[in-house]
């Protein structure tokens, strides 16, 4: 199933879009799409069942704003330096275990909303990522098959990242991670049974039309599996978390002086196989 | 006034402590003390003028768990190596602007509430701390005075730290600040208006009844009215919000060998000038 949420910022409905492309109201059946709904196999079974049968309303879609297919994320863990492409580029080693670095939930914003840039910044970037999001609590997880039963689905995150916040002042990089709108999420929530293999994902990221990014999942150091295994080693992940799993290589810190960094102005587009398109215009904070 | 939130886990129901160390419910006028409430100077006016006229219906507070003062935290943000006795004893040169890193909410138990050591750790380590808490939205705020004015108290904070997971785990130190239990919070949430000075708080923690860390908030590098205005620059605070403003000098890893790191059975005690005192005790995970 596709789910979103669809409507004004923090007066989403919950919706889904079936397999013609038609929106469909989900209210009258959940309150909302989050972690309680996404542990709730019952609950899922039922809007799958009436999505089969046909019994949800339509939703007029003109005009009508998507928002972050989850509301109410607990935490972001994410994933640096996972891709083999990106490490590189970096002229990072290719780290020996993963990295993991927080961005917190209020970062996230809907698939087509601004993007600011944040003041004083110089070196605002993009990242295209797979966001994996957790549908059971997972802590301590011994196997990949424990890790991918603690997924409910996928979605596209834009981990914006300022650098020199990130690397030059000092520190860890949460600093440049952490601005206001700097974590676009969606257009859906995809769920796992409809995305049979994560590694198997084209990622693609363009700005200004012109394509940036052009990796795929199969990259990753750290499959899914390996990522949500290892980070319940570290702390508990709930419903409704999400994990940033890593960006391919293409982003403005890889690329020959002078660097394109974003600028207000600037549209950044991106897209993952199966999940979706974001479209987000950048602006001054 | 002394907020606190007092009953089982996610049952908590708020409560004040009176002058008179009288327990007093609250939830005849508010459904719980978070950055809804830190936000209504209406509603905190309320609760005052109902104090003082002695309109509170007293708590038996016998057998009564303490949870954390603040329900849906949204962020932690963690200043990192802000006391100059902190800095020399890991011997880190003294930042020149804050070092920052996050906690997910999800790590907050109640101050009396037992730790976990995580599976595989061998360098669980304490940190007291002095934790704000937001009241108002922040955002590129350019005064002390404008910081000051965002901060709707302080509480105790235990920055709960696993070094191995920190420090030598490979890249960022998040991997080591977000196991579950890692912060221990309050008792209780002390108004801003109760704490004329914040950078004049003796902080002192103890290990199984021994002293270990003894400071004075006097010692922070970077003082709250400048953390809290740093921060802004980075990130918007919301309501709710807590920043942990580091720790003093004292902590195991700063000891000479064998480091006396935290095992299951240890006791730690944490208690700030004005603030209250936590009591955890240490089990396995």
């Amino acid at each position: 199933m596709k789910l979103l949420r669809v409507g004004t910022v923090g007066a989403e409905r919950p919706a889904l879009l079936d397999e013609e492309g038609v929106l469909r109201d989900l209210s009258g059946l959940v309150p909302d799409i989050d972690g309680t709904l996404l542990a709730d196999d019952e609950k899922l079974a039922r809007i799958r069942a009436a999505a089969a049968a046909g019994d949800l309303p339509a939703l007029d879609a003109a005009g009508l704003r998507t928002g972050p297919p989850v509301a109410r994320i607990g935490k972001i863990v994410c994933i640096g330096l996972n891709y083999h492409d990106h490490a590189r580029e970096t002229g990072a080693p290719t780290p020996e275990e993963p990295i993991i670095f927080m961005k917190a939930p209020d970062t996230v914003v809907g698939p087509d909303d601004t993007v600011l840039v944040p003041r004083g910044s110089v070196k605002t970037d993009w990242e295209v990522e797979l966001a994996v999001v957790i549908g059971r609590t997972a802590r301590y997880l011994e196997t990949d098959e424990q890790a991918l039963a603690a997924v409910a689905g996928y979605a596209v995150a834009h981990d914006v990242s300022e650098r020199a916040f990130q690397i030059e002042r000092g520190g860890q990089w949460d600093k440049g991670k952490n601005c206001e709108t700097f974590n676009p999420l969606g257009p859906w929530l995809v769920t796992a049974d409809e995305v049979p293999d994560p590694q198997a994902l084209g990622i693609r990221l363009w700005v200004n039309g012109e394509l940036k990014q052009d990796g795929t999942t199969a990259e990753q150091i750290f499959p899914v599996a390996e990522v949500v295994r290892y980070v319940s080693q570290f702390m508990t992940l709930y419903p409704g978390d999400v994990i940033n799993t890593g960006t391919p290589a293409g982003v403005a810190m890889g690329q020959p002086e002078p660097k394109p960094y974003l600028k207000p102005g600037d549209v950044v587009e991106l897209e993952i196989d199966g999940l979706g398109r974001q479209r987000t215009q950048l602006k001054a904070a």
